[in-house]
């Protein structure tokens, strides 16, 4: 095989309560990479389509040049060089998991180009170091675990890594509201600050363990009732334009829960349905809409859509 | 009816990573109070049996004492008397929240002799306000929840009471060593802080949502691994004789996991099957005998015993 191409899907990060350690993956949203065998050795990114210019094509900047340069110090394979090309579906600095679907897609599209057949655990490591250059030096892996995985998975630990699927109960939709603003993760992880009150994380926590029981027993009422964020919310809600008018609109359209995606400024809500969550975004758009001037996307998908996978060129 | 006498369960509570959150009940073990009707109204301690002597007799001190004054207050049976016989089963100062145990049966057994009829959420918030004098006036339920409910809960909120049952894989029994040595729970507290670093609490809710979703699939490794205390162990764990040779001795020989039981000074062990607590409940006793010479005591329950219940005089 002289070229394949990869698809990795957007993610919603934290997922309200669960800050660096939940994360789902969206249906249909993400990034498309074609990895190519080249003669000389190294990396190379030949072409960056849908950033709008934003993105680094130096190797050690660039999120997916980065994670293949990892992945191929860690094999046999460091002679080999490989072109890469990336189409972005998932904007940067969107809190859609834009430098995760980018690491992972470039990570399995070279993994297979060279029939290395590696399993997700093993295309972890690689992946989480090509993002982490986007989130200012912190290791996490609640975008990248559920873009590489697919479904609602929670990261219980790095070191060695726990990736654990969660079931999720049929007929869980999400709506996103992403509004044409940039937040960088790696500024807004500063805002949080290095500690927090023992009753706030006792919340917290309180909160996941009501989220990951409502998810395995399919008990909608307490997944909205969990779907809380006391940490994070509070400080990067403000960051985001009309953020609380379009919470506030998604939660009267019937919404289960409405919080910010990873970092934002993409925010999202869980709703029951197809339907409702395609009311739901359009609430939260007109929120927007009266509040400000600013432009968005709407995304409506499935809480928990594939991981990252072989396309057809 | 003139007397009714209620059982209620010693529980375990924190259960390593849900500090706060998570308790369950043990079978078997647990404090027996008879309610009387008496001629004159208001609340009075006639008898404490099992206590040493320690617990106070004042009903404004005593925690059976003050949760029925405070049922009756919130009821239309303020003008009637109780006389209360307390036999404690639950040693004070033990970890193995007998402070509970004597709110919830006191509130219990009063609730049925003046034929109330009160539901478990009914009956909850006077027995909380029974425990919070023990407890140095911090209000938190993941003792008294699993004492009244039964069973395994997450305490997910207070404020209203969000009690969640929590399912237990077949065949999950703890071992229980309770050295001869008191830590109160209100000392034990002010040793935590109020505060911790962003990426301890990361830590600790990872660890919760794992354990939560190994006892939903029956996943014993998961649990295993999730029965991780990064908040109160490391302060907490000095305060025992040998708690970390006992912690050793329980997982080797062969424990899931092991902790405190709340503050302690009582630790306890997850164990799969009856036999392997047995086993590890003389190898934690035998870690204690070797590294000092307090007495100890050693419980083997299942892990959620039945909640609070009438019994025969």
């Amino acid at each position: 095989m002289s070229s394949v191409t990869v698809f990795a899907p957007s993610t919603v990060s934290n997922v309200a309560c669960g800050f660096d350690i939940l994360g789902f993956a969206l249906d249909g949203e993400g990034d498309r990479i074609t990895a190519s065998l080249r003669d000389k050795p190294g990396v190379s990114i030949v072409d960056i389509r849908g950033d709008d210019g934003l993105l680094p094509r130096e190797i050690h900047l660039n999120t997916a040049g980065l994670a293949v340069q990892t992945l191929l110090e860690g094999t046999a394979e460091n002679r080999r060089g490989i072109d890469l090309e990336i189409e972005k579906g998932t904007p940067p600095a969107s809190g859609l998991g834009s430098s995760a679907a980018s690491s992972v897609a470039a990570v399995l599209a070279a993994s297979e180009l060279l029939g290395l057949g590696l399993t997700n655990e093993q295309l972890l490591p690689a992946s989480l170091e090509g993002e982490r250059i986007a989130s200012g030096g912190v290791l996490h892996g609640d975008n990248v675990a559920p873009c590489l995985y697919g479904g609602f998975v929670l990261v219980r630990d790095l070191d060695p890594p726990d990736i654990v699927s969660i079931p999720v109960p049929d007929d869980l939709y999400c709506a996103i509201l992403r509004p044409h603003v940039e937040i960088k993760t790696s500024e807004s992880r500063v805002l949080l600050g290095g500690s927090l009150s023992l009753s706030t994380a006792v919340r917290q926590w309180g909160n996941v363990a009501g989220l990951i029981s409502g998810l395995h027993t399919g008990d909608l009422d307490l997944i909205s009732r969990s779907l809380e964020d006391v940490v994070a919310e509070p400080v990067r809600g403000h960051q985001v334009p009309a953020f609380h008018e379009i919470k506030e609109a998604a939660l009267g359209a019937g919404a289960l829960g409405c919080s910010l995606s990873g970092s934002g400024p993409s925010i999202f809500a869980i709703c029951h349905g197809r339907a409702p969550a395609e009311a739901t975004v359009e609430a939260m758009k007109a929120a927007l809409d009266h509040a400000s001037g600013l432009a968005s996307n709407q995304i409506v998908s499935v809480v928990g859509g594939a991981g990252a996978h072989l396309v057809a060129d």
